[in-house]
């Protein structure tokens, strides 16, 4: 035993081209109209890890009495952003194809399932997304996913599993 | 043994004041603003089951080559839904209270978790949603939810679990 | 839209052939060596629906002041179970083939995740174990479990994907 | 915002009493019996992390052609050690109560509900659980594990609910 380290970890993290992000951030940011409704950005994004931000705005509030954050909006934040780790798994895969073939393995991509647990009340200027790909199959990627203040505080956590091919 | 039947499904329906209709659905279409961006309308609630609809539109797109609903729309949704029907049942156990008493439970109610399965693609003009408590119990309360096509075809599922009090 | 009906709910129910059953019933009660620890055996099998049996024993004790299983034999049970109907399912498809060739398919199956809702202790001399898939598609299932009183109290839940191919 | 820094990790992490780890562990280890029948056994429990051990035996066999761990052994006992590390969490809340009175807090911690993701085949000769509370509320507590193989190797992760008063 001993011997077979987890190659998901080891493996070293790989930048994309200014070219492949601008299109990722394309279709992720403005052509999923859903997630411009959240106001979902992309901050970071390697092979190894994805971060998002959403901005607090009057469209999103669950509870009123607290001008909290819907439950809704973190659930979605969360699979859109599991989604987007997957997808930068993927592309770093098929670094040898161009940037715009690599795009269009966004579209075979699939939310199986999705687990969210709300640890504490969204209430904030901001919010970061977190997402890492845990393990990614030939046919199935296993994510896990945060939600936090901008002060770091841990908000709420998810666990998603995408079909990929 | 035998004899301890399941009294949550044993309890007769209990149809609420048009008062209590119209306040819940007040809160939950409108000053739950994300319902409200949703779309998400009440059209059946009592003490057993509460029932919601989505109509398609332009803002709830996440695949904008199929025009397919975000997942992110079922899932907050289907949040939502479950809640209410939380929100339901605990108004069905306080009928001695007048309508607005009822009312500010819904202020106490929090969704601990939540999973949402994503069975077929939601495609189509609009969605029907449904939710049901398998158990209300004084702390948590256990919901079932369907998310469904017009013509009856199941496309998601969710289980969430809530604090009640 | 209307015209669509689901066809899962629509197809007729497969029974299986003697030789099929008894195959299923040495490789899940027996060769499944976890299984014959928990007791789990098979009560019921078509297409449509699985049902099992577990009989309360000293083993499977979790809590010992109220002589209640434990939540991880209800947990394991219910993964078992929602891979054997999704075994059904497949076998269902493939009639074609000679049962033992069906049986192989089995050694195929896995689970990609799970998650049980515990809704009442589980006290009783037995409990019996439904499952049902709610679709099976190329690559994976998505199955519904319930755990239950031998007087048809709902005690947990469950919801699962496996990979299938 | 800023200031409110996450209390539960800027807490210092409490070493428990020989008294309570002991009566800890014959409690999980031996009267909670289908523990026991896993053959799950604590090697660490502070306030902070719980982490436990199992030896792979013919018993738990799920996969007979590949000697693989039944994933209901990985359910259950994940849903245990969570639960272990909620235990721990509560038992450092009440450090002024004598050992004895925090071991009967035990048998008030029932689990709500649970995720598990399956990554990878359980195969080798021993696992080892680990278990992290995010948080400890009042009446509901998180907790999120992970299943692993002696070379660190990720096999398994979970998420769950529990309730605690």
């Amino acid at each position: 035993m001993g011997a077979n380290a987890d190659k998901t970890s080891a493996e070293a993290v790989i930048e994309f081209e200014p070219e492949f992000v601008a299109g990722l951030k394309k279709v992720f940011e403005e052509m999923v109209v859903f997630n411009k409704v959240l106001g979902l950005e992309i901050t970071k994004i390697n092979s190894a890890e994805v971060r998002g931000r959403i901005a607090m705005k009057p469209d999103l509030v669950g509870h009123f009495s607290y001008n909290r954050i819907h439950g809704g909006v973190i659930s979605a934040g969360l699979d859109a952003l599991g989604g987007l780790a997957c997808m930068a798994a993927i592309g770093a895969r098929h670094m040898d194809e161009p940037p715009m073939q690599r795009l269009h393995r966004f579209a075979k991509l699939g939310t199986i399932d999705l687990r969210i647990d709300y640890l504490r009340p969204g209430i904030g200027d901001a919010f970061e997304l977190q997402a890492e790909v845990l393990r990614l199959g030939s046919r199935v990627a296993n994510t896990r996913m945060a939600f936090l203040g901008t002060d770091g505080k841990l908000l709420a956590t998810g666990s998603a599993a995408y079909i990929v091919s």
